[in-house]
């Protein structure tokens, strides 16, 4: 069974947390986060020298970090995985689209008001304001013309661009204005076996590095 | 012919021109950049809305940008992809942690440095930097217990984490401190059909969105 490492509301976690849904497959998840910097303890640093999560690691003792490459990992031959190269293409163009265009300004904005950090970060806020709605305006564009980011069927690029745009109003993101987004975060919804963020379905306990359970989040 | 939109000095055009350039297939470039502000022109966003580049159409019309995607694209059913599926999300692996936590440090100083552009910006300058040293001291220990980010051989990870990594000097991070990272630029720069950044090796003619010849660079 494999073991995730990370925090239940990192939208990066959530990515691979809703993919294992999806494809039914077990796991252990281990609470670990940038924020109590359990990312820096030496005893994730031996699991994962740069620190990130999410990361997987498999029975076999093999280490996946970047949930980009996690997600490819385990949706590969898998319908959330397109057969067709130039299919393949525009998956990965929309993942690292959200890697590069999306989640810096949105999820970092997302954080920063959540935590009250706002205070003296006015133009980085500011910034991530405009890049971020930028970002969401291009997906609105997309799905003018597509039904999903993947050709013309859910899959792993729909799951990571879903994963911080349906949490956007947190960092003070207003969507009324998106129409398609506001269809398409509707029907991702309706997808089989669609987990929330803070939604555990998992069958194993969640712990922490030290082993110590960590209690199930209240009731959405 | 397959037309590739980008500037001659972008990292991320590079890394598309070094692998058609090592593949062997002729293209037709137009130079279309963003600090002149071509991308944001109508004529630029009808062929790619987001206004990216490198941005690539292909002779039936079909459109392509983000860097990552094109590189899979292209690279696919050749040595420079992998066929087993782990060894593929390692490939990603480096290539979404270049795009998430190298580019957007080490490009970003070396534009603002190139451009004279740091007074004002010391702080994001700083954090670009303690990011971009952090970026590379962990590419310097990977490369201290593999040959390349490739699994076992040169890949599209290596040219993605290559295009930036070797003008990072001009963005003033100092690769001395990292002897592993240096061998292994040697060795890049050692592969078959290795082309620099400002060498045109094609043989179609440079143009503008004008249509109109473009000088090639001085020689090196």
């Amino acid at each position: 069974m494999l073991t995730l490492y990370g925090f239940l509301r990192s939208g990066n976690v959530y990515k691979v947390r809703l993919l294992l849904a999806q494809l039914g497959i077990p796991h252990r998840r281990v609470e670990v986060s940038q924020i109590t910097a359990d990312t820096a303890r030496p005893e994730f640093r031996a699991i994962n020298p740069i620190g990130k999560v999410p990361t997987v690691v498999f029975d076999d003792g093999r280490m996946l970090s970047e949930s980009g490459a996690i997600l490819h990992y385990l949706a590969n031959g898998t319908p959330f995985w397109p057969q067709d190269r130039w299919d393949q293409a525009q998956v990965l163009r929309w993942m690292f689209f959200e890697q590069y265009s999306h989640e810096p300004a949105i999820a970092v904005n997302r954080y920063l008001r959540v935590a009250r950090a706002t205070d003296g970060r006015e133009a980085q806020v500011a910034w991530n304001h405009q890049r971020g709605m930028a970002a969401l305006g291009v997906m609105n564009t997309h799905l003018a013309a597509h039904p999903w980011f993947g050709p013309g069927c859910y899959s792993i690029a729909d799951i990571a661009l879903y994963a911080y745009t349906h949490v956007a109003d947190e960092g003070g993101f207003d969507l009324a204005g998106f129409p398609h987004l506001n269809r398409w975060l509707v029907e991702i919804r309706a997808q089989p076996n669609h987990i929330r963020l803070l939604q555990e379905t998992n069958a194993a306990p969640v712990t922490n590095l030290d082993g110590a359970a960590v209690p199930a989040p209240p009731p959405a």
